[in-house]
């Protein structure tokens, strides 16, 4: 039997249209300067798709500071693992910083957030340790809970009856095995925009012995009176135990971090395979990183961005569409339908109305669902809000009318 | 039992002394611009460190272009994962170029090598599969293998009497499953610098149904006639299913790619788990990866780097070094001694005679061994080499007469 022959991209979830909407839903190019409006396949767009919530981007002064990195460093520098020949004073500064931001003892810079997640998760947990995780978390951390040999158990999405529950079976068996309990969430889920019940699940720590590790890719920059993300929003941080955020997101770079207490980010500097077996963060993404985070710190495009969101979330409200039970800039908008009305609808956003959005559906989300998820930042003005609100209004009245359910690219798709 | 009890970077191989030698051999930082001379403690040394094979990390024209390309785009561009809105032209001229140049059909770009090495063995294997791997991969590869629910066979270190006899294990189990079978190795093993026996392995596709992956990270860029890397210079390149090779070595950046057959790529584009749910890789780092292939192709650095390479490997095994079996430019160079002899012995090579190299100890190696891996570059010249054979001339005649089993950095270690 060859190895390839289950292999075919029209078997895959998001492949399975592959040979006909390639460029279009899947792999599209967004060309121009990051912002609200770019160029989609030779036209402008109003663009709601990337998680430049607070417009740093194409902020000039981030503009100059990357430009001038680039220039200072070259791309290459350093080389190696940053525990063999890839360590610089600025990887040390930007960690005393951002541990200093988030209110942490120490920091451990990642070279980028996916491996570091897999990698965090695996150098805690040892086969006598037991995970409890929520239902709803990101494919990092699904990944990083693949290589754990012992036992996990999965709670309901931000049920902390379900988490208790599991806290009860988890700590049985760690009483069994000698172990110690790891439970995970993150602070602000990136479909819904739901945040995670962090007071609630640290609360449970007064009953059992547990660590949080909580990814907060997209609460970092973004909630919290400093921006430091949702354990300042909810006033719970010294609850986390291993505080992690990407720089993929309000940072507008790659790479990411790790913060906690000294000993345990001490421990992990010596521990996390993806960082000792792969190349270091290059030096013009440390400098720039360093130069987004004095941004980011008390940011007043925060302010702006919430100007956006409560905008563009009390809008749609306002029109009688469901947003579902965001409390943070991420926007789903829910609707119900066909793969084939879900396939007209976006073409028709795109086309006709020239307003680009992310498009959500099965298995993502249950067949018969169609989820639009706008990402409002700090660079969209009120009239695009509006601008989307009318869009949207329309989409929907012809959705309902059946429009939808008739000609266009669906029409080519297989079954 | 606190989770957090047993993570302490001290009872870690690399952190066991971490207290003491915390940026002197773990974290060093070597400072100024990457090449032959930079700067460790403000001292000057002679850097046999870095994997900067074709001295392109500071050539003028990459630097020019890595300025160029951050100035033009900055290091946000593109935002998202590739599939939802991180896709450019410059993403898929990249993809064409390294197929072009390794002799594929097509390539798909990977955000980082190792995350990338990890999803694309979890991609390509389903439980039913068997996997059967060379002894001595890379740690991303088992990484990769851990999330493998089937099962794995391992073979001697390019042992091909070893790996037939795993081969045929494996056909009896994929029969059974009804599995496929693959074969994972490596075009040049970084520490030993010996090749893998790729032309063995494939010449094993006539008897046994299997697709090999080889990891080529140390080939590409340093082997075979164009520099297209191990799979060409054993002319056996069209026996390679899926090529992978890292941007992290000869191409001094980040990032990776992974060639085969069309139809896998495109199967690849639409799996891997790690570029599904992660950021694309940077324009400016994509541009530079442009210039650095265009440089790294038929490059008369190739030449200079292997000037260099056989007059450091001649040059040691005439002075009585045991090189092992290298045959590319990666140089270990094997000793034998104490951890106490290893830390006086790399504080003397540091301290006295300026020179800067890997050391590697147990347990990467066996206890009682030490090794000191040098890294040859185009950027060095024939003087390096020379002073380097003499200081490690000195150093072995200090180790053999016992002159660092004394004082020293080593003294405040603990057992």
């Amino acid at each position: 039997m060859d190895l390839f022959a289950k292999c075919d991209a029209k078997n895959t979830p998001l492949g399975k249209y592959s040979d006909v909407d390639e460029g279009y839903y899947m792999f599209p190019k967004l060309e121009g300067e990051i912002g609200p409006r770019m160029t989609f396949q030779g036209r402008q767009v109003l663009n709601w798709s990337l998680n430049n919530y607070l417009g740093l981007a194409n902020h000039p002064e981030i503009r100059q500071a990357d430009a001038q990195a680039a220039a200072d460093w070259g791309l290459a520098y350093p080389m190696g693992a940053r525990i063999m020949s890839g360590n610089t004073v600025k990887h040390e500064q930007l960690e005393r910083e951002l541990a200093d931001f988030v209110g942490k003892e120490d920091c451990f810079l990642l070279n980028f957030g996916y491996q570091g997640v897999v990698s965090i998760i695996d150098a805690v947990l040892d086969r006598r340790d037991v995970v409890v995780y929520d239902a709803e978390s990101h494919a990092c951390i699904l990944d990083g809970l693949r290589l754990h040999i012992g036992k996990r158990f999965v709670y309901a999405h931000n049920d902390m009856e379900s988490l208790e529950k599991q806290l009860e079976r988890a700590e049985r068996l760690a009483k069994e095995t000698g172990g110690g309990i790891l439970v995970i969430t993150e602070g602000v889920f990136g479909m819904s925009g739901v945040m995670g019940n962090l007071p609630g699940v640290i609360k449970l720590k007064e009953k059992y012995d547990f660590r949080l590790f909580v990814d907060d890719a997209h609460g970092f920059g973004t909630m919290g009176a400093t921006g430091a993300g949702t354990g300042e929003q909810l006033e719970c941080q010294d609850g986390i135990d291993l505080y992690f955020s990407t720089f993929a997101k309000s940072m507008a770079s790659i790479g990411a971090f790790v913060a906690g207490d000294e000993k345990i980010v001490k421990y992990l500097r010596y521990s996390l395979r993806s960082q000792i077996f792969a190349k270091s963060l290059p030096m013009p993404l440390v400098v720039g990183n360093l130069k987004r985070l004095e941004m980011l710190k008390n940011s007043p495009a925060k302010d702006k961005l919430w100007e956006v969101v409560n905008a563009l979330q009390s809008g749609l409200k306002e029109r009688g569409f469901n947003i579902g039970h965001t409390q943070t800039p991420v926007t789903p908008v829910f609707l119900s339908g066909t793969m084939l009305e879900a396939a007209n609808l976006t073409q028709d956003i795109r086309e006709r109305f020239n307003i680009f959005c992310s498009i959500v559906i099965y298995p993502v989300i249950p067949k018969g669902q169609i989820m639009l998820r706008l990402i409002p930042t700090a660079a969209h003005t009120l009239a695009d809000v509006e601008e989307t609100i009318n869009a949207f209004a329309e989409i929907k009245d012809k959705l309902e009318a059946g429009e939808y359910n008739k000609d266009g690219v669906a029409e080519q798709m297989p079954d």
